[in-house]
């Protein structure tokens, strides 16, 4: 899958600058500009560290995007059931749909006033919609970018954030432990498995690591040390 | 819950402006500025039609965003084994984590050019990440609010269970009893910062209750008590 991001119309040079440097945070880099403004010094300072991004971008007419695309994907402000662009596919699952589509998709965003006429929705293969506030829905053209790439690179992504999570019997030892040490603090006895259960629900919350728990145990440890002496 | 975005020492007044500008399209309104740019016209050409969200803007010294926040989120662009900010929270899972959290929840954003500091960044009770690009990971800062309300507002998640958060305050308490305790155990003093910035970001991530705080403080006199036997 390659990804290109394809601005229609764009009417303000800083946000074509402001678009090359999100695609460039997210590792993207095909930038398609169809009957852009003129980019000067603003589109650059925008651009910041992304000039590599800016200075490749293609100028294409819509129907060449069109034509050598595999997958043609809409973005709209303006969905409903009075507006003719129902059925927008749902962002989340954008990420894992794209994984598994091979070939050129492009994304295409409209200009900053009026979004893509609805011809050129129609045409499209796919419509997406970022769900904002009926108060304000349009979104500023290179934010709209960020929060589109953001949701297919996470989910690409999704493996190294992770971290390494303890297991069971690693939860079950740094548990034990805890029992130890609270008798030997000389814990009341009645109100030691209330405090243990406690501790087991505030560590499954915080999904310990295998190393948090190595640390834990270690604070144990110690107490257990010092109370030898 | 109650979201604050707050901009520490921001430099530039236009990315204030498309900040407040993406709040509201976002249904967010409260902005804190900590010792801000002066704002004109280009920081209303920026938030457009949320010239509201912007005026309406507090100032506040990072003090009280940390006494008044029930939780405060650090972001940075910077994780990983040679930086002190390990376990970050994972993004996707903010949206949830935050629908079941109650009281005033502060979110950090840094100085467009350096970031959070590292020492505010140890004083958040939790930290979160934009995975990005190794090559060119600094974004901007109104695309990182952009990504970071997306995932709060597209969260849908139906709260049920709300808990009780404990405060900053109670939090700030159980951590200063721990470092107390460990200094009594004689845990070496060259491992104590990191044992408690470890502890802080285990406790963040399971939002401690104020029930829950109480009860590890409970465990923690109770060594104190065996101690001085």
């Amino acid at each position: 899958m390659d990804v290109e991001i394809t601005l229609v119309n764009p009417v303000y040079q800083g946000n074509v600058g402001a678009v090359a440097r999100v695609m460039k945070n997210f590792g993207f880099s095909k930038l398609v500009l169809v009957n852009s403004c003129a980019l000067d010094e603003e589109a650059r300072a925008m651009a910041s560290h992304a000039q590599d991004v800016l200075e490749a971008a293609q100028h294409a007419p819509l129907e060449q995007v069109f034509s050598t695309s595999n997958l043609v994907i809409g973005t709209t402000g303006i969905i409903g059931p009075h507006s003719k662009l129902r059925a927008p596919y749902p962002l989340a699952a954008l990420g894992s749909k794209l994984s598994v589509t091979e070939g050129v998709v492009s994304i295409l965003f409209g200009p900053e006033d009026q979004g893509l006429p609805n011809a050129v929705l129609q045409q499209c293969d796919m419509l997406i919609n970022i769900q904002t506030s009926p108060e304000y829905p349009v979104m500023n053209l290179s934010h709209a970018v960020a929060v589109i790439l953001y949701t297919i690179s996470s989910s690409k992504t999704v493996s190294s954030g992770k971290r390494a999570a303890a297991t069971h019997v690693e939860l079950s030892g740094l548990l034990q432990h805890t029992s130890e040490v609270l008798e030997a603090i000389e814990f009341p006895a009645h109100k030691r498995k209330r405090v243990l259960i406690n501790l087991k629900r505030i560590y499954g919350r915080s999904a310990l690591s295998s190393r948090e728990i190595q640390m834990l145990r270690g604070v144990l440890h110690r107490i257990e040390l010092r109370l030898k002496r």
